[in-house]
């Protein structure tokens, strides 16, 4: 049994991203770049006003005020995308709109709430800076610039960037395809009805809906009986087609789990087979060729608890992400919970926060299998491994878990 | 001009629920539940065993130790998915595997590292309570119970909870429909090369982005020239077939500036049309039956951030989920930022912690249509509407954004 720090150590020697592929740019939304990104443009692609106002040379402002009004002659007006060759002269000025080229000539741009209108003139009646409401050519950025860094993640202002310059796909890391093997032979299928000794296939529905939210491929090999032969076949089949395979149930000591058995026949490296956390104790670690296999336990919430935390790091650093531990915070605890020394406990808890303090309220039993309980949560505490029960008024770590 | 809160309010009065759809188990994750979900069943169905090890009488075991060592009749294998119709009578036992029904007669599991085996017999070394290393009948939830109440978040755990319920389809709220309008003259498609005047559409994929996170419905009518006659047909349209309309640029006070003019022409009810944000002062809110429509600024990052603070918030609450408000802690000023009195600023920052304390740096210019900015930030720095210029070494509050 080694701890979990230890057995993630050991997960993420034998953990390497898969390569690149380009992808569609809005169907690149939380992936990771694989590519620095520069500019082919000079973003403005000219000097651009940043209000809507007027064109004018500042240098025939320089004695306005409102004692001494300046009349300028109105030319014409320059909307956004229009691009006009006149060049503007001393004692001229163009109406222009937010967005739109600063004329040949023009250095400064007055707001349209700072001037007045007489007839085809504009009166002017203070005296403005050069450059004054003008964003420069390049401003943003310059052809050859470094716009964004490889590695970094695509969030919808990640698309914006890219789409203004010019970028209609790019390359990201590759996700992984994770295959998913059930096991049991009192599982049935969620629609049917359970007869004595049966129940429903919840796991293959979490771990489809984990890997999903991960932007990872699903490939689901179902439920495999209880039987030797079949599940080595699908473990085979499942170690070819992806990159990853994940089992659940078959992994304690029972007569009938056979996952580790098979893994040594087929000359997998088992790394380790035992991790101390609770949920979820028996996980066994293996790795095959450049293959990553993880054999969960079968119980539903531990499932749930060694996915987070040993598949999900996994997965995020495969696709270049940096590891998404939420932070963890001192949490007060409003009950009592009885635990047991020796490995590290996450207790599924609701997390309120008053006047400033979080606290921890029980929301169910801590059973491995009650998915109930954890479907209450919003966060955990972590009790750790020399810690058994605890009480009311104790303070431990704790964190919020499944947000979005 | 009104303050940020107030627009909120007065948005929020507005919006409702669409509805209920139903949806596939996997295609719910992240929708709200619209119905309380009752249990079917009892869960676990019968007694199980939670360990590996053998099924027994629980009196048999009263007066073992190591010096009184018992030995009963091991008289077959239960495994799970098994049921046996056997009733186990004083002195026998049963090998049982974690998850198999208990059969008739036994009260208590007694695990397989805690026992020797000798031929046919178990030997037993200890007292074993009542009720050992068994989940009983109903113990998770029973047949009517109230299992995941109307109004939670379908997370994956959730998704687990209803698999193992039986639910293979459930009722969440309705996403609504956001049609997008994008203005501007200037604006070419995102693989053109740019002339003179020209900038790319990249708002378009900015609200893409930002509408498909949310889960939300997209259609998208693209790019609409600066010609009212074109701009009212869309927007008419748009609050036909959509439930919320985005118009992005044409929102400002210059002359081309008509989708405010179209909505009174309409009929729409303006609710208001400036917002004392920076970026994004120009945004006008306004109903039409019980369409929503919001016009937002042209500049890409004033267009990101009045997404982010009014148009979010409204999805999800039409979506039945909570407001999304991460928290927001004090930060540190490292850099000198220069502001305006008069309007809340939101300074794109790079938040650190360093020693457990939160710092802001600054990662470019704070102009409006500095994506690039945007892109380097990974928070915000909230500056009120009453500072302008702020120094290093001062304290705002601050929060991480477009994080997943």
């Amino acid at each position: 049994m080694i701890n979990i720090d230890n057995a993630l150590n050991m997960i993420y020697k034998e953990t390497k991203k898969l390569g690149i592929e380009n992808k569609d740019l809005l169907c690149s939304i939380n992936r990771v770049l694989a590519e620095d990104i520069y500019s082919k443009d000079n973003l403005p692609p000219f000097d651009k006003s940043s209000k809507d106002g007027y064109a004018i040379k500042s240098n025939d402002t320089y004695s306005c005020s409102k004692e001494n009004i300046c009349e300028l002659k109105i030319k014409g007006v320059i909307k956004a995308g229009d691009f006009i060759k006149d060049t503007l002269k001393n004692g001229e000025a163009y109406k222009i709109m937010t967005g739109a080229p600063i004329p040949k000539g023009a250095d400064a741009v007055i707001k349209i709430e700072d001037v007045q209108i007489k007839e085809d003139k504009l009166l002017v009646f203070e005296q403005i800076d050069e450059n004054n409401n003008i964003i420069k050519f390049g401003e943003e950025i310059k052809i050859g610039d470094l716009a964004i860094k490889k590695d970094s993640v695509i969030r919808p202002v990640e698309i914006g960037a890219l789409a203004s310059l010019g970028y209609s796909n790019v390359g990201v890391y590759k996700a992984p395809t994770v295959a998913l093997i059930i096991t049991g032979d009192e599982l049935v299928d969620i629609t049917s009805t359970i007869e004595m000794g049966q129940i429903r296939n919840s796991n293959e529905y979490s771990l489809k809906a984990l890997v999903k939210s991960l932007n990872a491929e699903v490939l689901s090999l179902g439920i495999v009986s209880d039987d030797k032969e079949t599940l080595k076949e699908k473990i085979k089949y499942g170690l070819e087609k992806a990159d990853i395979v994940i089992s659940s149930g078959g992994a304690s000591v029972g007569d009938y789990d056979f996952v580790k058995d098979i893994l040594k026949e087929i000359g997998a490296d088992i790394k380790f087979s035992s991790v101390a956390i609770k949920p979820g104790k028996p996980v066994t670690f293996a790795t095959f060729k450049e293959k990553l296999f993880f054999a969960l336990p079968g119980n539903p919430s531990s499932l749930i608890t060694t996915f987070e935390k040993l598949v999900k790091p996994t997965i995020e650093k495969i696709m270049g992400k940096e590891i998404s531990n939420s932070e963890e915070f001192p949490v007060v605890l409003k009950d009592d919970f009885q635990e047991e020394v020796g490995r590290e406990k996450y207790v599924y808890v609701e997390i309120k926060k008053t006047n400033g303090i979080y606290y921890a309220y029980k929301v169910g039993s801590q059973c491995s299998n009650h998915l109930m309980t954890m479907s209450r949560a919003n966060g955990i505490i972590i009790i750790p491994k020399e810690f058994g029960n605890v009480k009311a008024g104790e303070v431990f770590n704790g964190k919020f878990i499944f947000r979005k």
